[in-house]
Parts: C-alpha cells; structure tokens; sequence
C-alpha cells in the first residue's frame, strides 16, 4: 500500500491564496514537508482553476516541481488543466480521475492515452450519484474498464477508487463496508490485478472529537490494507497514521517479518 | 465482536501467589476491574493445577464468582480441573478448549455434551503442530465438527479458535495472514454460521518497543473485526486497545452510524 499525500488542496486558504498571490513559498514548503515525511506520491489538488487553468496549471506545477521529485497525481475535474499538467509534468504523472460522466469520457479519459498516464477511476454512476453496493460498483468498474479500452487505454491503466463515504452520510457505515468488500474481490472477479485507490480523509470528516476521528480513521486504514488497497490518499502529516498505516501495510504485505521494519 | 479479558492468568506472579496462599483477593481485584471495563466474558486461565486440580479450579471459581457475573471460559488443559470448573459454574461457561489431540477429544469433548456448553477448537493438528496455510486450516475445522458431532456436541457449539501466531516465529506474519483468511472464508466454506475466537497478545510476545507493539496489536485487531471474529481474547485493561476495538466493532457490524456511538 502506497502512501500519496493528500495535503495539497487549493480549498486550504493558505494555498488558495499563494495562487492569487502568484507566491510559491507556501506550496514549495508544504510539498518538501510530504516529500519529507514519506509520501510515495503528492496529489496536486488544484480544483477547476475557474477562468485561468491553464496559468493556475501552471503556477502549481513549477511550485511542485521545484520542491519534489516525487510522482504526482494530478487532481482537477478541468480536462484544459489537465491537460496543463500533464505536458509540464517532467516526471511519472498519474490522471485523477474520470468516472462514467460522458463529458469525463469525452474529455479527460483521452489524455491517459496521449500522456500515456495512469488514470484513476471513479466507481460512480454518470450522474455521479453513489452506487448502493459492492456488486453495483463492480458493474460500474467493468464499465470503465470498457470506456478505457474503447478509447485506447488499456484497462490496466485505470486505478480503481470506490469512493470512500463520509460516516455522516445516512448509510455511510454500510458503505464503508461496500467500499472494503469491493476492494478485497475486484482482482478476483476482474481476472487481472486491479490496482484501487481510497481516499480515507473523508471517512471522518465533520468529527468534532479528535481521538474518535483518530481510532476511526486508523481501524479503517487497517481493514483497507487487510483488503488490498495499492494507493492510500492520507494526511501524510499526521505522524501516528503515517506509522499505523505502515505497520499495517507490513502486516499485510512483508513474508519476514523483524521488529526493526516498524516505524520507530 | 465481543471481548474476553484475558488477563486472568496463572502465569502472573501475583496471581500464582493467591493460588498458593489460598488467598483470593488479588483474583478478585484484578476480576472486579476486568468486569468494570466493560470485558463480555472473563478467561479463567488456571493452568493444568498439578496436582491438586479439583482445589485449584475450586480456589478460581470461588473467587471469580464472588466478583463478577459474567460469564466463563474456563482455561486449562486439565480435564479433571475442567470438569471441576464447569461443575462449579453458576452461570454459563465456555470450555477452551479442545483439539485433534486425541486425549483431548477423549477427556474434554464430551464435557461440552454434559454440562450443555460452548466449546473453543483449536486449528492444531493432533500433535498440537501449526497447520501451515488456510486450506489445511479449514480441513483440521473440519475434522473438529465431525469429532465433536461424533461425540454427540453439536458442530454450532464449537468456537473456532485459529491460533493467533506470534510474529517472532520464522513465518510467523504469514500465518497471522492464513489466520485472517480462514476466519474470513470459514462461514462460508463451512456452510454454517461457524463463531470464531482469537487470542490476539500472543501476536507481539517479546516485542520490547512499546509503540511498536500497540500499532502492530491495533492493526491487526481492525483486521480481525473486518475478518468477522465473532470474539477477541485482549488484555481488557489496555484502555486505548479496548476503544480501538470498540471502534473497529461498530465498523464492521452496525447499520446506522453516530459519533456518539463511539468510546470516548
């Protein structure tokens, strides 16, 4: 299980406003402390980037790529600054993401063929509404496998994400369960080795109370280990869940095991 | 997921002391406190009692019945101490246990079918060696509920106890993976709704780093949860463990989800 850090979002105001700034300081700083941590990957979440995609684009892979040689996940839902990204990305960049959306399948599932990128895929209706069990989901995955090879992408390529659900939600819990369920038989029931990626930030998102937002987040990570997940997004700054998910990741993954491999 | 305090136990100094001076008080503290966080049931593991086991089990059930109501699992390999307990039981108690051993099959089954009570069988083969992946797991279960169903004991009074390993083994990581496994695919392989029991302190015996074993004994808990472990053996008065399976339980097993649900 690699760890891609989800710390960089254009919603947090600093780094909203280092955009608006056209000021990197903040980026570059943010982007050497998870490379620093660990990451395997940054996600660069830019969001649409409005009437500028292209120069907002920009100004974030410069900020990037001056801090890190880590690969990156490129995160906007704006096939131009997408497009952006990925013909300034110098090295290994991986698409996140398109779902069933026609205008995704029109638009941004076409340049995992001319970048010749991973790209990730959403298990979620085209309307974006939420699948309502693990079997619905696998259906949803076939299909995207089917959109990818149509347009010349093989079905290798595309890094599942199930969409973890907020608990808040009316059947988050029942979800949660899906999510797992969906993760741990995807590579059965697809006949070749899937990869998938989860996000676990928005499972507590909302929790007043740090400790059971903690313990929660933490269980979780340990079952989508247990299932199998290749990509987990994570706050690679928060220390305790960096180690957790590491010790479960050996847990899951290592055929020897010493008490030296575990994070101090 | 329910939790069996394992911390009654022999080994401890203090409590072999109460044994010898016949004086319960120690058992009785340490069973009040177990009883008050919140254990389901109390492993009254006595040992084989040498010999005097008849006293011995009558020392435990005395003491542990005069602090708790809760029920039961009566721990030793003693047949004689084992008849004695489950004699003296006021409420229900769970053997634990039996295996393919055939003086346990001779002398401990049949207690089950006398004294009307669930029974813990362990994945070991005859000469208490480990099986050494999930198949062979799930053949030695099998041959468990024959036994058992030849000593006229119902296959559903049998409680499967897979045998946590400790890491430190030479395969020890990838055991405690087979023991995921057939935890998980035991229901269905079985054709029935099999109850599973696992012991779970064993899996970091000897680990000096206290971190390191807490996050390594978390994890895998969450995974066992996920797995479908109907009951967990964990050292009830470790705070921070008890909510992380109390967290991990209320993941895996409830429909409707409140952060008030969750342990403080």
């Amino acid at each position: 299980m690699k760890l891609i850090a989800d710390n960089l979002r254009v919603t947090i105001p600093v780094i909203q406003k280092a955009l608006k700034d056209k000021n990197p300081s903040s980026v570059i700083s943010l982007v050497k402390e998870c490379t620093q941590k660990g990451a395997w990957a940054i996600d660069v979440n830019t969001g649409p980037l409005g009437r500028m995609p292209e120069k907002g684009m920009q100004f974030f892979m410069d900020a990037v790529q001056s801090a890190t040689h880590l690969p990156l996940v490129i995160d906007t839902s704006n096939p131009t600054a997408m497009e952006a990204g990925l013909g300034l990305s110098k090295g290994r960049a991986i698409i996140n993401g398109f779902s069933l959306e026609p205008k995704k399948i029109e638009k941004i599932l076409p340049l995992a063929k001319t970048y010749d990128a991973d790209i990730v895929g959403f298990l979620l209706y085209p309307d974006s509404s939420v699948p309502k069990d693990a079997n619905d989901r696998f259906e949803i995955a076939l299909d995207l496998f089917e959109a990818a090879e149509a347009a010349g992408v093989a079905k290798e390529r595309i890094i599942i994400d199930p969409v973890v659900p907020p608990l808040a939600w009316e059947n988050g819990i029942v979800q949660a369960r899906e999510v797992l369920t969906v993760i741990q038989t995807l590579q059965d029931l697809s006949g070749f080795p899937v990869r998938t990626i989860a996000g676990i930030s928005n499972l507590a998102t909302r929790a007043r109370d740090k400790d059971k937002k903690r313990r929660i987040t933490q269980s979780y990570l340990s079952m989508l280990a247990a299932a199998g997940l290749s990509y987990a997004l994570i706050d690679i700054l928060d220390d305790e869940l960096v180690k957790m998910a590491k010790t479960a990741d050996i847990l899951v993954s290592e055929d020897l095991f010493s008490w030296g491999m575990l994070p101090e």
